[in-house]
């Protein structure tokens, strides 16, 4: 596995790379649901390249951009181990010199969600991706569906900017008792851990009721946040029910759905989301 | 030459097309100007793609994009001539189909100069020639220096964004008296295409004053303004004396600077510019 810091060495060992390259972004601190995306990738591609970097764009000042956890050499045995070729670290200094200026933002669907409670989020993460892109030049590149929200907007992008990109979304991977992996998930202390199931919990009890017919998107809504209140270390941010495609909050379900939230536990904010599509008992 | 109208036709000409692409993106209604940058192209690289589209985000709703100047067949046979390859002339639906959502912006290079004077100019030029970019994949692009900021702005977000491709400026290329090439120039009637020659004469005026040793920008903006404001028929916009990296207005002139300039003849607005490097009389 080669491992490049900056963009020279990148596009030199890019180009030494053999065949269709897949392509994880990731700001490190791998876990199960990082290495399912390298998998996945060294399954469709005859190369993978992954990057490990914690993007300062898309924090907001008030964020954990300080404190966001980092394991580098964990990283890299970790993507070494899924079978990863080339992997990127660039510094903060290389991706955004003095004098960097230029900005890639997608619209409407960065409206609502993550977007109206994070307001520059977006606007970061697809700068710093189409960056990653030209990069790396991949012809797949994987994404978690746990960002959903990130998932669609990437998609948008690359779709208007006619990136010549596929984008692969994988299922979310959970700990054994329903929680999303996340690398937030280690600023939570035990109380703050066992409390945190709530959301996948909260999730499951909508979805449940949507099997059972309920179309009413305020409904399972109401039903998530109650469950999530009923959760005394949870402090819920906001809980959703929308379109798939155009994330608009829904009245009545008649497609396609993304039920959504974003909890606190103490300091530390945790989203997870499911997709209601066919009845599924 | 093969002629192209949608992406999926263009990725496919654009797969066939031997060794290194320089890419020369136009709005049509071809001048000398335009052929020239093919021409280096076809200097510069093995193989030469053009693209056609007037390109409606880059005018704002008071400008001229419904009268902009078009000739479809004498612009492919010109192109044709130059010896380019390929040449792509998509649809404002192809380029921008329902739902559009993606901007790519550049900022402090934007904020002056045409920037300050056509708000939304800029954004619709980075956008649509990012998306160029990523569709036809040239090693190499051609931008005229009579859209100087233009030619800096593009250089700015190909640096910022990564994008693999060099950037090649090619000098302003003009009528016998003076007059800069410009598909405008269409627009102008016998008497103001007579008193269109006040740019260049004023921008010479001012050349003049700073090889005898003028360094004051004040002294070369009043210069340009008074000359500009001999001509009955010329209405000055702006007058300029900038910095020729960052484009902010000068007081004394130390290293390469920019004279330029916006003049209106009735509706007509037309752009000039010189270089101040070397002293040379």
């Amino acid at each position: 596995m080669e491992i490049v810091t900056t963009l020279s060495e990148l596009r030199i060992k890019r180009a030494g790379l053999q065949g269709s390259v897949g392509f994880v972004p990731t700001m490190g601190y791998l876990h199960a649901g990082h290495i399912s995306l390298a998998k996945r990738a060294k399954t469709d591609c005859e190369s993978v390249a992954a990057s490990i970097f914690v993007n300062p764009t898309q924090f907001a000042p008030t964020e954990d951009l300080a404190k966001y956890p980092r394991n580098l050499p964990q990283d890299l045995a970790l993507l070494e181990e899924a079978g990863v070729d080339l992997v990127w670290t660039p510094t903060p200094g290389e991706m955004y010199p003095a004098g960097y200026q230029t900005w890639v933002s997608v619209e409407t669907l960065t409206s609502g969600l993550e977007g109206a409670v994070r307001p520059a989020h977006f606007r970061g993460v697809t700068t710093v991706v189409a960056k990653l892109f030209n990069a790396v030049r991949p012809d797949k590149a994987y994404f978690g569906q746990k960002d959903a929200q990130q998932a669609a907007v990437i998609r948008q992008m690359v779709k208007d900017l006619n990136f010549p990109i596929d984008i692969v979304v994988c299922p979310i991977v959970r700990e054994p008792d329903g929680l999303a992996m996340s690398s937030r998930n280690v600023y939570l202390n035990a109380d703050e851990r066992r409390a945190a199931t709530i959301l996948f919990k909260s999730l499951n009890a909508a979805k449940l009721a949507y099997n059972h017919g309920e179309r009413t998107a305020e409904k399972l809504r109401k039903i998530m946040s109650d469950k999530i209140g009923s959760e005394p270390l949870a402090k819920m941010q906001y809980v959703s029910c929308a379109d798939c495609e155009t994330l608009k909050e829904l009245e009545k379900i008649e497609g396609k759905s993304l039920l959504s939230m974003a909890v606190y536990f103490g300091k530390t904010r945790l989203i997870d989301n499911v997709i209601l599509d066919v009845v599924s008992f």
